[in-house]
């Protein structure tokens, strides 16, 4: 079975400066392909620990995927180094040199030899036009192997891997088919999962394997199926798949692999409704999941994050004596904020939420974690009090996971 | 010198359904406590690939930190595989079953065989207590190598880390100093940087080293030295992290490795002053970055979210009618958008914003990638058109630390 394996180099991922998202944007778009990830490795800008990666990681796979070190700077190492261990002499590539002039001339910013450089590739290469930035990739063979080296940047990284990279190695390569299956479970723990599925998870064959993926206090299972064919494939973890459903019927969420927000969008789509949401803790986050859907102001009306009192009370007609007496985490007040969202946004549905997220700002009768949230129509809203015991970005998460799932109950009724 | 390594464990990572951001973390927590890690390997929830990457990582590092693969379902291959490679028998941890049995207990859940499985451990390791969750860490010794597993749930692994694994690792061995000093420039590009601070670079002593690290189309600048001790270090690095703060002072936004929104809300904490945000394309991303900011609320009024022409009719006081003849993305609507939000919100700065961020939604005259961004006070607003060329998450970004970086310089007047 082919497989492929993923080198990201910079010092920044080894001193944790930058998280490393490109692995797994690269990692889901070979596993769609069909393409196995068996090891990711980072490496810092080290010629020696460069180097040993490379021989390392054609030891596990036949595909190794390079990003990063590439930059025009100083510290970009990589580009000398893979036309050394490649045996080859650095060239001018005269169809990148002209696409380096030309996004220097639409910048109007000066061009400067270092620029010019990132033109020159080794003469062993095939090279990877870049559509989106000047550094070029570049793709070696080497002992029945095939590396592959492409910028870091994201958006580059990405362009030229769907460009160029995947529909190069599916002519080169046979694949076999992954496909794999993911629902989502809310309000059951992972053990108690394991249990209830027991005997479903001893009854799998052994090319379809099952995961738990616990998150945000739900859990996610995930059948994933090896095959030769495609469509075969499919069909056999599909009538698993269906089983499993069954069984985790009263805790499921979506038979999709998608996350809590877009389950709620793709209803209120379905239903024809809108929704606004008035925030204080969570500062816009639940606006921020529900608005980086494309086209989710078909879904989405807009939300007042209500950070200040006066932000509560002008934009959300909070009453002020019930804010003073009451404090504005409290039943009372997420209640109003609710219905002071509606009347003006005017959507069909409302989540509002105050609470204290930390690590500051705790009292006694209401602790960093207290959360309230309130869920309506025009007709009727409720409120929730939750709890969550740890730090403020994962109080956050929470508590807007949590919201769009109460929204979703509410919405269907089975709340 | 001594190094680490760290392994994670699990199929997600390889298909790319999570993102890992666990090491980025625990990389960052090493170097503050002078660990240099070398390397960072994924690998997935099977037998043989676990083994390698162990007998593998033992060449390259003197510490080998490993997380995941601990969780109470079927999935967990690591800790028998722990046991197996470290010559133990899996025995009874009296003090973790404790534990288990008092989670299940607070949570008011069923405790079964397999939550109790969780207590078993090893009997050639330390045995590291879970404060935060029901699977214990591993400490093992082999070759004067230290192992040490945690579990992969994130909170629990940082409580772990800080709690126990680097105060054991500081006992155990001696560490050089190592001292990072970041600065961030905005609105030059990185080859022209590189090229005003050739000389500088040159100058610099073996044991410092310099990296450009652009993103957001802003350039970071680190330099990352070496030495025995901390202080002679810290003494060296400091002269001349000066000279690059005076080479490049055109350029610089801060001296300090933070992110565009807790430079704004410094430079808001240390005037007084407080702002507000009226979003319509970013969505409460700004809003998000600023109150994810622990105490924001000193300096973070609100912002209202007006996704729909609803929202910015009613809560901004947008006119009807030059919305239905400039469009939203104009720059007529964002100032007066950025109006309405202080009218409401009594803050002493607004930024507003309203684009086209794709991937549908362009115009001809208006295409995907157009922003308009409001900047002001209580005495003036000033609108300025951007435009980015990426995709819809990429477009957020941009636009939020681009309008942030316009209002620094409106509030310091270098606008």
């Amino acid at each position: 079975m082919t497989q492929a394996s993923i080198i990201t180099i910079g010092d920044e991922l080894l001193i944790g400066q930058v998280i490393d998202t490109n692995s797994a944007w690269m990692a889901q778009e070979l596993n769609k392909a069909g393409i196995r990830v068996v090891r990711r490795v980072a490496v810092g800008d080290v010629w020696d620990e460069i180097w040993t990666a490379l021989d390392e990681e054609q030891k596990y796979a036949d595909i190794i995927l390079i990003t990063g070190g590439l930059g025009p700077t100083a510290d970009g190492i990589t580009k000398p180094l893979l036309c050394k261990y490649f045996n080859g002499t650095l060239v001018v590539h005269e169809e990148t040199k002209q696409n380096v002039i030309n996004i220097f001339t639409q910048l109007n910013r000066p061009l400067i030899d270092r620029n010019l450089k990132q033109a020159e590739v080794p003469d062993v290469c095939t090279v990877l036009m870049n559509k989106r930035g000047t550094a070029p990739g570049m793709l070696f063979n080497k002992g029945g192997k095939v590396f592959v080296s492409m910028p870091g940047v994201p958006h580059e990284m990405k362009g030229m891997m769907t460009d160029d990279v995947i529909p190069l190695l599916l002519e080169r390569f046979t694949f076999p088919a992954i496909i794999h299956k993911t629902l989502l479970t809310a309000g059951v723990g992972e053990s108690f999962l394991a249990e209830l599925i027991k005997d479903f998870e001893e009854s799998l064959p052994e090319q379809i394997k099952l995961a738990y993926l616990p998150n945000y206090g739900m859990v996610r299972l995930r059948l994933s199926a090896t095959g030769t064919d495609a469509r075969e494939t499919e069909q056999a973890v599909s009538g698993f798949f269906e089983t499993l459903k069954t069984l985790v019927a009263e805790y499921l969420v979506t038979d999709v692999d998608e996350p809590m927000q877009q389950v709620v969008g793709k209803l209120l789509l379905s239903k024809g409704k809108t929704m606004c949401t008035a925030e204080s803790c969570t500062g816009g986050y639940i606006a921020h999941l529900l608005t980086a859907i494309p086209g989710s102001s078909k879904f989405y009306d807009g939300s007042v994050v209500s950070y200040s009192y006066q932000a509560k009370e002008d934009l959300l007609q909070v009453d002020k004596f019930t804010l003073e007496t009451r404090g504005a985490v409290s039943e009372e007040i997420v209640l109003q904020m609710a219905a002071g969202a509606l009347q003006h946004i005017k959507s069909d549905y409302v989540i509002a939420v105050s609470g204290i997220m930390g690590p500051d700002g705790g009292m006694p009768d209401k602790p960093v974690g207290t959360v309230w949230i309130a869920i309506g129509d025009q007709h009727k809203i409720q409120a929730h009090k939750l709890y969550f015991r740890f730090d403020r970005q994962r109080n956050v998460q929470l508590t807007a996971v949590h919201a769009l799932n109460l929204l979703r109950k509410f919405i269907l009724g089975t709340e």
